[in-house]
């Protein structure tokens, strides 16, 4: 591979992200990110909120804008979602991650967001990546389905190039023939990407499968590996969301994978401040 | 497959495309798209579009914006890139087709091309999707290397939605295991894209193996198995390229190729007007 | 890729493979292998034989010893196949193609068969290439849907290391992500087999694609791209085959098909000598 | 998923295969099996029966009768390496896992090995498959590299049809795009064998990547997972390894990662009885 330059300095040492005082991601104690695929009414995000706090996540998820297959599928609430997700992180204390699809969107995505979020589907919006790379907050990069660890690291690099080294890899899944799970989930190669880089690595094992009884099994697999977090959906009520319902967990799964990978809080903390 | 509305109205029987007054892709006559992959210098293009003219191609390629793996490769020359483009096509007599990135700058790009071509790794850039669709020009829309057939469909879906049906698909190959070639040109399914839609649809054999020997065979193949044409990269000087050297044709094998597909002018045209 | 030796001696010059006096595979002119999937009853395989002959087929194919993913499903006929076979070849004057799934029963095979086929799944049955090695009979060996090229280049090189030369190679669709064809004909691929070797090779597009709608055009893609022949299903009644329904071509369309391929006799030839 | 009878009665409740009286697999306890990939002399099989035991290993691996792509490639010591694993695995009290290549060879496999190992090739071949049904011996089926979860578990069920019930799965890795590892180890699907049958499932993280520093980090993903074991390549000097060289571990490599999976026995046992 020709190595990139910038994100392979010192590789197989990770450096953290910090995302605010205290919460750094690839510091040791991997770092939950939680919530549902879309931001869908303040009621649902704000028990999504409190339900995944609660079971001791680190980070609030929920998209706003959202890249659909069908132009005729839920396209998000836009930036009324993004006022509703940055209002359900604040009243949990939770940093919020939420998707950005176009250099255009940066500016009232970084408004509301803590984290910025690329999509699988534009690992290599070029235009989008080299934009982030003059922002200040940490960017969040999935790995594109089809695409190689080589393209994912140059994609990186990108924004690296641009000056914003604080980039968290996101494995998600990379299509393949076998057709019982959506995608399959390339444990191996995230792990490759931690030894070639120094960015945080985490996984994604709910897009990563497409199938909730799967989740909870390769979440455990991924921290196993080594990863530094994974990046869950969780939604108060699956059957009822407008997108990707059959892969997400309800509170008390989430709750329950929570507690086998030694994460849930000692107890119960209080809902909100 | 979840039907979208208004690619497959009619489908089955595809509609012309029209690019100028007599020049149109899906009429009968396969169409053949040539050029360089980057547009380099004016004496390059120039250079190439007479020589693919000459071999009886129809339109001009030429990359001015180009969206590259690594952000150390070359991005191509940009809107200076754009104008030599178009200036190669009035000489020539080709119109042009060339790739626009992002939404933001389809306004330089529609005012020097033709046809406005969304490359494989943009093709779910839906904010790019649906401002093409307000665009008046026809949009070369290429399939990703990692999308199934329905997502390349519902991405023509976000374009006919937003009110330009003038779409030209192109299967230029996807990511399967084989290492030997780039790309597996995947011909059943740009042939069902046709079956499904009334759009028409052609082959990018070049991009589809990445290997110059195995062009030819694959554009025979692609206009035998019924698709409306093809798009090949032909370079003045392949060894000097600045990207894709190992797949450009020379002008003499494109010119070769030509008389295979029964598509050279029966005499050689006179090169300019 | 690490050269194979005997496969590869003279490499891109095919070196025809003699079916019977007059019959030969590369020789130039396309050869057609076509009959249903399975052997099913007498009359089954003599309207079949008589059907494919008569649209100008020169080899008539068949299964009998049947690998099927299912224990539960069809498994074929076993040895009263073979000898219906041979007499549905006998009757119409077509040499017959069947395939051989152990070491063990090569030896009666080889008593009704004039083309030995190792099926996709038993690509790399070593003990059964090793062993074929051993025959007169020419072995048609399918690609494997997981195999790359370097692998079905080295299985054919187990057989002519065996002292079998008579080696014709059949490209039948590999294994990717698409989920709208059963497999993704590699006409790349194919090719380039037959540019590093001196075998001939040929193509399935049944298997290939999985559907009907599509064999035609991919039939046609594949002698475009110059490839020695194409293998096909066809059936008296599709509807009522006993496995691959809905790949079979029924006589009229295949009728047609060889029309379009230019491969048709010029007058329809007498039912049987 | 149509579904087979015998190996999905009383899914999701593994029923552990006994190896010898106190060592099961699939009954709570993980199952490490190592050894080499070859057996290439009784001082090299000797030395890694040694150093796995020490370590903690169940049993010990090593292939005498060896599929490889290449005719040229080492094909194992046949019937003398069969031997020759069988007295280390006396010597060190280990029972031991080698491949069957066909029908014709159980008889003496049989004589030598405590688990019969199907290998990634011949997952689908069924007269091996049909005749291991006879035996009395567990058998380990590996995944074909190419081979859905579906057609793996027909596979299996040829077997138990057969009336041997005792089935290891053993997921190995199958073909995708990504260049960087040899190939993607699935343990998605391997969680999903064991959700939809009652049979044990464990993983090979050595054939599934290809590369040594990524072995351990997979092996404690797949048993975080929740599989019931892992097969490791542990090669007393891997520099030297006549097959799979870059995968295989060190003793002091594969004592480590015991170490980590706490599988290692409290104190460093006796080397042999």
């Amino acid at each position: 591979m020709a190595r990139p330059l910038l994100v392979t300095e010192g590789a197989g040492k990770t450096l953290p992200v910090e995302i605010r005082p205290g919460l750094a991601v690839g510091a040791g104690r991997p770092v939950v990110i939680a919530g549902p695929c879309s931001v869908e009414s303040p009621e649902q995000i704000q028990a999504a909120a409190k339900a995944v706090r609660r079971a001791g996540a680190s980070l609030l998820r929920g998209g706003a804008f959202k890249p659909r297959t069908s132009p005729y599928s839920f396209q998000g609430l836009g930036e009324v979602g993004l006022r509703m997700l940055a209002e359900a992180g604040e009243r949990t204390g939770l940093p919020v991650v939420t998707e950005v699809m176009d250099q255009a969107e940066i500016e009232v995505v970084e408004r509301y967001a803590d984290v910025l979020q690329v999509g699988a589907r534009n690992m290599q919006n070029f235009r989008l990546l080299t934009a982030l790379g003059r922002t200040r907050k940490p960017v969040l990069l999935k790995r594109g389905p089809g695409a190689t660890l080589e393209e994912w690291l140059y994609a990186a690099e990108y924004v690296a190039k641009g000056g914003n080294g604080r980039i968290i890899l996101c494995e998600r899944g990379i299509r393949t023939f076998e057709p019982y799970t959506r995608y399959t989930l390339d444990l191996a190669t995230a792990v490759a990407a931690k030894q070639l880089t120094h960015l945080p690595v985490i996984a994604d094992p709910s897009h990563g499968c497409g199938r909730r009884e799967l989740v909870a099994p390769l979440a455990r697999a991924a921290l196993a590996a080594g990863l530094d977090g994974v990046m869950l959906e969780v939604h108060p009520d699956p059957a009822q969301a407008l997108s990707d319902a059959d892969q997400a967990l309800t509170p008390a799964d989430f709750q329950r994978l929570m507690v086998e990978l030694g994460l849930a809080p000692a107890r119960a903390t209080a809902d909100s401040p």
